[in-house]
């Protein structure tokens, strides 16, 4: 037997079997649930709210969750057997959408749109002047220019009917040279875009009023393909299964976006069919999964992709949920490791311009790097995995609600929580605070080593130590414990830091080499990425992740990726500049140098 | 109860109510028989052959089908009930397709087709060289010119696939600067072209071999539209009901297009997947209805159309079974009355070139007239309605099998019928010849009244009025009879061909007065159109349909339209030739004119 159990918000009713687990139900009706432990109730990333369904709590519900959770209506998904009709509200993913942020309205950018609007006044029809009317529209917005304008079937065949509804004026809106639309005279209705920025775990966006050049709103949500796998190596070797599975992730994609945009238009008060443009930036791996390309060939040397240029298209035949004559302008990668995500960054940055030496890191999964010298600009991909996010931690998360996003050892233990409740996990910032204070205070060696208290010498770690304990045959060091609730940092996840610490620095050093400078001729350091904002620019360096350089010419550049999608909507120029900054950077291919495994090697250790 | 009827050649099996008349049936099923007389048995138009089904024939047949016929099996489907199951051959078109001619083969049009193949060999994917495999490719095919090359979604999505497969060689096949298909190296595939002349009518298809430029061969079908309405303004009636109807009309042509494609490539053992562009001519109503665009406006003053201009778009666009990223090249049309075959017809003869007065007609339902001076073309559209397609004329029917074709009064009476048959009706060479002859004769006065044998004074005409009869109150001059089956034409049959024949002189009169010049000044007169091969020089001369000159200045086309499609489809410079034949021309709009009228009532008579 089957209940009806409608989702919120997005006010879809699903069809699920008496019996069932929730949280497997909503994975295989295509909603982005993110759950690590696999639906064992340790994550606690699963949780929803649930209204009917089945409201009793497991063991696992009451051990695991806050009175406060519990008093609020959150349950663990993965905990919850269907047995009568109900609802479950998914949260709201506060955290997410506050990370959408990007720096355009510190500095104007001129308006130099695809999309503009023209207004006409026709002839009309008579004996003397029989010209069609598609033909009598383009001489009048082509006027010195013959054949410089264009019009798609859908709005030839609409062009006779509208035109006499309109007295044969009005308002023509061109998306480059394609006549997309014809207003009334006068119309009310904006013209508007959108910026896209596809990440592997993130899909953000932002609506911009194209006749003012004025950012909307910015809404961001869960990328829907996160249920297939975690970072884009899972996801290419998903993809590559058979062609129908990478049909399905196209899809999954292409509906989440499709969801956001209405909720973001929505949230706006705006209609979606009046977005006439869309800029998409993202890894290569996702912009490969955008357009149904094979990507298998990114995953395995010499790690070619089948598109690293960029490609305009029309809006309908990706299914965006755009205006049916909108077009769709992927922006150019560099490489199969640093997208066109990499590229909007340089755009936001003015990377490309630098006259001396300036180093940008956009950080996460595979950590790109940038250096921009008077020379030349170089890039590089490092391998850090998904420590920086929370892979492959014990207690790791995103930087959401109960995540520890900050954490000091001295003069005293203290950390901060996201959301300010009771520590659930350590997000990536919290990740490198933890490292790089307990290096500090001696309860790390230089090689990573947790020291138990027999072991510590120094006065400081005398504080700490005792919080270090032996599980099974490794060591931990517990930063929250309340009864069986605790949050802790194992040697093991020390280990995965050092890795990704390692490649990404190994990735600098190896740039500034290429580029013959050194840490101290760097101008500034800019640091972007879901987590940029939220790093300790001084626990970074006395971690040994970037350069030793002066903390005031290290800056945060929030969503550079969002920024630069934002500017090729807004300027046409930018578009060129892209692909001028695709052509133009130097790609150093890691895996391909002799230097890099010494180099990896040796930035292992903590500190400089 | 519904028994099943397979219809040959296409193979197409249809579920018929016991108790069904079999030419509605047949109709309601889409397929196109030509019935004028609407199921009376009188026009005998709707033959088929047939098995099963019901083999008792009606008295109708049985005094209308000669004993050649019955013994060959063929009924009439108007007359057929449907009883079990069985099969129903449609006639094959022979006299259609012995219609479609063109006169290409007498001379050489440089071959510079919007398709190429562009042989490559890439580097393979390396370290060293990480380029995107889109990216590589169209490096090299750009080679000076970055940029120029596009591909489309589809073939991005399988390029790392062939590219692989093919071992990074092979060739590309370019239609424009778009590559539509990756071939093996030294593939024998061949890339062909198809030129569509798209009539009222008829649609023929012509097959090129886009390597070589030879034509492969022609065919011809009716247009199943035909049984929405025998003319345009009928079918632009039907169209303007409903966007249902505008659209069910679409895909009719669509798939009698896609059909006739199918059978032109069988017979000829090429693949449809092999066309890689095709050029559409005809006239502007058949273009609107083709692309789905609103036609209304043709049919009232001031005639305006949708959209004149030439038409680029993707064949999948309109369901043209074609190479799914084939192309399809719309000509350009010069007015409403006046489409991309009168063009074609242009391009075809070299009509802009003239160096003295040359004069072209086009005769149909829409007799179009173009005039070529020193000083510029002039065409002009004349309604001349149906009457040359045996339109409202009793026994009228198209060339086909049992058409009287020609006649003569003089020295004895005597005709010639296609096919060698038995008389079944007349077309308009037949008609023409008849009007022409029986004037000469004097049976017809010079106003076109038929003379009863007490009012006619010659002696030539004493040999002829016996023939004339009074059935009712209207005159006829009977042509055959053989017992019951018998074909006459009546007065009212003169009267209509006067009719056409007055309207399409007064409009080559009025091109010529717009024009400042006389007959005499005329080089030639070329005459073109689904009849024009049939028409004896001297009767049409005689009849004063057109203006008199010596007849050896006047010259048969063929299917000028067809060689039009088929020069832009080998040569792209007549395509550009045909937009500016487009714009230049100075299209004379009759039906604005204040001499219209009396030029016409001037030339209803018969003679000079």
């Amino acid at each position: 037997m089957k209940v009806s159990i409608r989702v919120l918000p997005a006010g879809r009713d699903l069809k699920v079997k008496v019996g069932a687990n929730l949280r497997e139900a909503l994975i295989a009706s295509g909603i982005a649930l993110d759950s690590p432990c696999a639906g064992q109730g340790t994550c606690l990333k699963c949780q929803v709210k649930v209204a009917g369904v089945n409201q009793k709590l497991t063991a696992q519900e009451e051990e695991k969750l806050t009175e406060e959770e519990l008093r609020d209506g959150w349950r663990l998904a993965c905990q919850v057997t269907v047995e009568v009709p109900g609802a479950v509200s998914l949260p709201k993913i506060e955290a997410l959408q506050a990370k959408v942020g990007f720096g355009l309205l510190g500095e104007e950018i001129p308006l130099l749109p695809n999309v503009r609007r023209r207004q006409f006044t026709l002839d009309k029809p008579a004996l003397s002047d029989q010209r069609a009317d598609w033909d009598c529209l383009a001489d009048y917005l082509e006027g010195s220019e013959p054949g410089s304008v264009t019009a798609g079937l859908s709005l030839l065949q609409g062009i006779s009917a509208r035109l006499r509804e309109q007295n044969f004026k009005g308002e023509a809106v061109m998306v480059g040279n394609n006549v997309a639309a014809l207003d009334p005279p006068g119309s009310a209705a904006g013209v508007l875009g959108v910026a896209m920025d596809i990440g592997t775990t993130t899909l953000a966006v932002g609506l911009v009023d194209l006749d003012s050049g004025q950012v909307i709103t910015l809404d961001a949500e869960l990328n829907p393909q996160i249920t297939f796998g975690a970072d884009v190596i899972s996801r290419i070797l998903y993809m590559q299964e058979s062609s129908e599975k990478r049909s399905q992730l196209q899809k999954e994609l292409v509906k989440g976006l499709n969801q956001l945009l209405l909720r973001l238009c929505r949230n706006a008060g705006r209609a979606r069919e009046r977005i006439f443009e869309a800029t998409v930036v993202g890894n290569t791996t996702m912009l490969h999964s955008l357009l149904g390309l094979d990507a298998r060939h990114i995953a395995v040397a010499p790690y070619v992709g089948g598109l690293n240029r960029a490609l305009c298209l029309p809006a309908e035949e990706l299914g965006l949920q755009i205006h049916p004559r909108g077009r769709v302008h992927v922006l150019p990668s560099i490489a199969s490791f640093v997208g066109a995500d990499t590229v909007a960054v340089m755009l936001a940055t003015r990377l490309s311009r630098a006259d001396a030496p300036r180093l940008a890191i956009d950080i996460g999964t595979n950590g790109e790097v940038m250096l921009a010298t008077p020379d030349g600009v170089f890039t590089a991909s490092t391998a850090a995995g998904p420590a920086f996010e929370g892979g492959r931690i014990k207690y790791g998360m995103r930087a959401a609600r109960g995540a520890v996003s900050s954490f000091q050892a001295v003069p005293s233990l203290d950390y901060t929580v996201i959301g300010g409740t009771v520590p659930r996990g350590i997000c990536g910032s919290g990740l490198i605070d933890l490292v790089a204070e307990l290096f500090r205070a001696g309860v790390l060696d230089c090689k990573g080593r947790m020291l138990l208290p027999s072991e510590a010498g120094s006065s400081l770690a005398a504080e700490l130590t005792p919080r270090v304990r032996t599980r099974g045959e490794s060591r931990e060091f517990v930063i929250f414990q309340d009864g069986a609730a605790e949050v802790t940092i194992t040697q093991q996840d020390v280990r995965e830091l050092q890795l990704a610490k390692g490649a990404m620095r190994a990735g600098i050093e190896l740039l500034m080499k290429e580029a013959g400078i050194g840490a101290g001729d760097l101008r500034e350091i800019l640091l972007s990425g879901v987590f940029g904002n939220y790093i300790n620019r001084a626990k970074a360096v006395a971690l040994g992740l970037i350069p030793p350089i002066p903390l005031e010419r290290i800056h945060f550049i929030g969503g550079g990726a969002m920024d630069g999608a934002l500017r090729a909507l807004i300027n046409l120029e930018e578009r060129t500049r892209a692909d001028q900054i695709s052509v133009q950077v130097r790609h150093i291919e890691l895996s391909g140098r002799p230097d890099f495994e010494e180099t990896f090697l040796r930035h292992l250790a903590l500190g400089e």
